[in-house]
């Protein structure tokens, strides 16, 4: 009853296999690899984008804050949702890599509003140079409370930074797990939309540690090389990189991966709904954030049911009083798994 | 015939085991792994040192930057080699991570010598706040040019910093092929000698992709936590380089491996020698700087062996004439390589 | 009727007469002139402490900035209002200077309350590595909206930094006015409430371009010196800083002229209130935040009137409707001005 | 006898003036003074640059590290002489301003030749991303040994630069003392050569704080704006630099202190040079890098003399060694001071 991260669950055996597969003689360093050659081909073939950079890095952070640095000067602001991971969970690294740009919280506790982006981009860039210059905005898809914005949500978000001539970059880190929910085709999530950058993630999706940063405008690719390496974030032996994506790749594995994720979660949602569990946000992909009773957080707990506690005290004096959670179900959730979940939070319920 | 890099060849089979083996269930990301407890309960007994505090990152550079960026102050000027990696191959990634310290080059092309560096330090630092203050010594054992410092030459080093109250950091991205080349205890050729934090390389001696950082005195161990993870250098999987670690100390799998690399660099050499073989740096471990005729070089590449040409150029006219290369052994090196190479360079030197 | 800015008025004639006096012969560069030395004993004695360390800067900017810098690490946030100088008009000087730590902004519209701060502290800190370290908190006193902060308030605010174990800065661009409102003494406003690091207007209360950094604690003396140079802001002819300042301290005539600002700003309001305009905040010093009607504020403009429209349209269709403005006086307010600028307003109000 | 620095002397008294002239009523903070209006077209005159950008700060370290800040990014190296102010004088501010660019220092102890440019760049830019991106020309005239590049000197630096497609920046703490030296015009010895951004000094040269940035491409002046902000270095009461600056340019004042400078200082070469004194480097300005006895020296100081013993010590033993000085005049240097000192030395050389 593992819950508690996308990050924390096995590597996919696909991944594995070709890992090992890739473990043969001699490769060239740092991604002259052959599958590297592949990965490339695969990717501007998935985004319709044929002259697409595409790289590898792997970690989420560094592929965020390496799309940020291309795209912001160190005197602007990047805009980005309150509860961005960019802003909540990179330990500055966006305002590291940019050289000290400044994040612009949209105000949020999900999906941003091309409303409220357009308030905030309004609010800025007022003040001539006592204030910073507008930068990139930057949208996360699948968000970090679940939520999903539709390709065509996407394009208006994109819509307004465009009115300020500003480039978005997207974090992608569950991008897979978005298009599983929207069915959009990843052209149409991504440049089609008005997307210039994508952090498209393989590590919370099944893969070792391997994200791919695609710039649909090949111009600042030169730039993107020299950042990575000076960020220490280009590998050596990078065949094992090249080789985790590559597998990620063939044969969808990637999207049917995200639909195992997405298919658990609706299916935890389901019986959490039946139990009388409400949701702080709408569940849209493989992220729940249910509020159910104390007891019965008490006797998951007491199971070993792994999950965070969202808000609340799992002490606290009223058994009856609900606290919220994060469940997040990856490619390796299973039906039994799930079924003793929701036994134990019915046993408690009742 | 493959001497290009260590970092090209692949992975010890006890390593990719052991990440086989880790593919199991569910794991607590972040380095909460359990074999992040055997990793560093173990590099603490290997360098008898209870107290240090360690930590996995993915690469050497990553490694070195965030050393020198716990130790040196962005004002400050770090003292290293002409020739260090940080200098020449990290595009910068020392004056990123430390927000702007420069480098002040002790001139040498190989090791430095003690009373280089002191000349180094003593022209620093005469200047107020008009140059930067001085800061950490960073020493490369195995240099880049092939050459090992005994610990007693790392410890000549040290006193000379420790004159000047300077923490010193060594970059052992080839820390086991000095070890085998010397046969120094891993802390007699460390904080024995004055070391302060040590970048274990994994990578170039069989590892996938991992370095530890190991810091003598934990003091400044919370600060590092931080800077890695704003550099996007903290794993979220952190168990993949967790396996792969305690892999490659288990048995001494680490010293084994680089015994192995510099026995069939000291083959390679002796071939080298006979065949009537110069070289620019007197061969120590496992890299080989050795200058034969353009003639041989022409008859090795058709042949198709793999190496980096040094200085000269395969296409010039005098086949008589000396041209060096360099020449790395890893430990997938071959007899049959190293003989096959040495025929083919025989027969051309005939 | 110039109500724009403080920054905008003729520098006081002691400063200038003293400018005039500096400029005789030969002078040690870089702070060693003998101006400084008068400044450095009368700042501690003003202070009562005699071990402060103190240097002079000639930008507000850099002097927060540098402050910052030196209490902070990249890694870490800082705690500020919202409407904080350093946030909204130092186009990322902080954030450069830092290495690139985040602000976070407590919110208000003027002065934080200690519960506030608290809040947002308690928000920070609780995600490991994954979020910035907690930081310095930053106040300032006159903040940008004309609230003026007690010496209880801004040591209740230090007491909830203390809980964290939190350096504090004060942005007094403008302390001689929050004194002379407050009447605290120096010390009781700053060390002896809890602030380690001060910056000391000049500029903005009638030097030409010179601010004071006090650091209560001259442990990290040393480090703001290199800080100081590294950022360009040590100026060689630094007697033309350490005039201006010396001639500020004496005989009190920094209080004096932030008196004569005050009670400018105080005239003004009051005839604002009599002739009906009501205050987005209440003015405690020498800024004022009137709302009147766009009709007066038309025909103040048309008279030659010099301030900025804080919110709202000149240009709007309604003339009844209220326009808020940002008033500031100075040193070389005149009863005139005021009187002038109050005739205009009723002439519009009637 | 004072010939420590020209940042020593008093202003000019034209210089004085204007500030005084400047300080009645009201002006437009930021630049948007009048003097600043006269400034900008004075210069695009001087320079025959109808489109040059130009703008104030206040000291020569932050005109260098801006201008170099806006040509450089982070991951390029900046090809500067060894013995350049950039590197040696400014605490590490062109690596902080840049973001972490490096230095790469052209060997040279006064004038850089072409042949050695040249050879440093091919240096560079060979490793892939491995090194750094090959960025800026940095040239200093005056150099800090006293050197003067003539137009055509400075214009084959630039070829250099113009075959790598690199940007060149001009370090002129001392440009007027390079064109009274050389009789060229500003735009021989800038634009037309080749520089596209000058540091265009006023402090050492009789102002009392102000230097020019001048941007013959205007296309990076906004960046240029927002850098300055972003550093501090913009000046609410900017008319205090406009009217130096705007003095400074009448009646080409600033040509003729930079005459009275060098002129002062040939007449102390003869003097010296009669008096059996040897030089380190020729001198061509208003530095000077005479050898003389210890005896000597120690006569100077003793009589008050004030200037820096550049190597030796003053207090060894023979007293017929011969130590370096640097000497440097200012436009305040009086015959009488020159005659004295002459007087002190050859008495002791007697």
């Amino acid at each position: 009853m593992y819950f508690a991260s996308d990050n924390s669950g096995p590597v996919l055996p696909e991944v594995m296999a070709a890992l090992t597969r890739a473990n043969e003689g001699y490769a060239m360093p740092y991604g002259a690899d052959a599958d590297m050659e592949e990965v490339r081909t695969r990717l501007r073939e998935v985004f319709e984008a044929p002259e697409a950079a595409v790289y590898l890095v792997a970690t989420g952070t560094a592929a965020n804050a390496l799309a940020l640095a291309t795209l912001a000067q160190p005197y602007q602001t990047v805009f980005c949702s309150a509860v961005a991971h960019i802003h909540e969970d990179e330990c500055n690294a966006p305002e590291f890599y940019t050289g000290g740009a400044k994040l612009t919280l949209v105000p949020t506790d999900n999906k941003m509003t091309p409303e409220a982006l357009a308030a905030s981009i309004a609010g800025e860039g007022t003040r001539g140079v006592h204030g910073p210059k507008r930068g990139p905005v930057s949208i996360t898809n699948v968000t970090e409370r679940g939520g999903v914005y539709s390709a065509a949500e996407i394009a208006a978000l994109c819509a307004v930074a465009q009115q300020h001539d500003l480039p978005v970059h997207l974090d992608g880190a569950r991008f897979a797990n978005a298009l599983a929910s929207t069915n959009a085709t990843p052209a149409q999530m991504t440049w089609q939309a008005g997307v210039d950058v994508l952090s498209f993630g393989g590590t919370k999706n099944g893969c070792m540690g391997v994200e791919a940063v695609i710039l649909f405008d090949p111009a600042r690719a030169e730039e993107f090389e020299f950042r990575r390496k000076r960020g220490g974030h280009l590998f050596s032996k990078h065949r094992y990189l090249s080789a985790q994506m590559a597998a990620y790749l063939r044969e969808d594995l990637w999207l049917q991966a995200a639909r195992k994720a997405n298919d658990a979660a609706a299916d935890l949602a389901h019986g959490l709904r039946d139990a009388g569990a409400g949701f702080l946000h709408d569940p849209d992909a493989n992220m729940l954030f249910p509020t159910f009773s104390r007891a019965a957080h008490q006797r998951l707990h007491e199971a070993g049911a792994k999950y965070y506690l969202w808000e609340g005290d799992l002490d606290g004096a009223d058994p009856d009083e609900h606290l919220s959670a994060r469940l997040v179900c990856d490619w390796s959730a299973t039906d039994d798994n799930i079924n003793r979940f929701l036994a134990h939070l019915a046993g408690a319920q009742s």
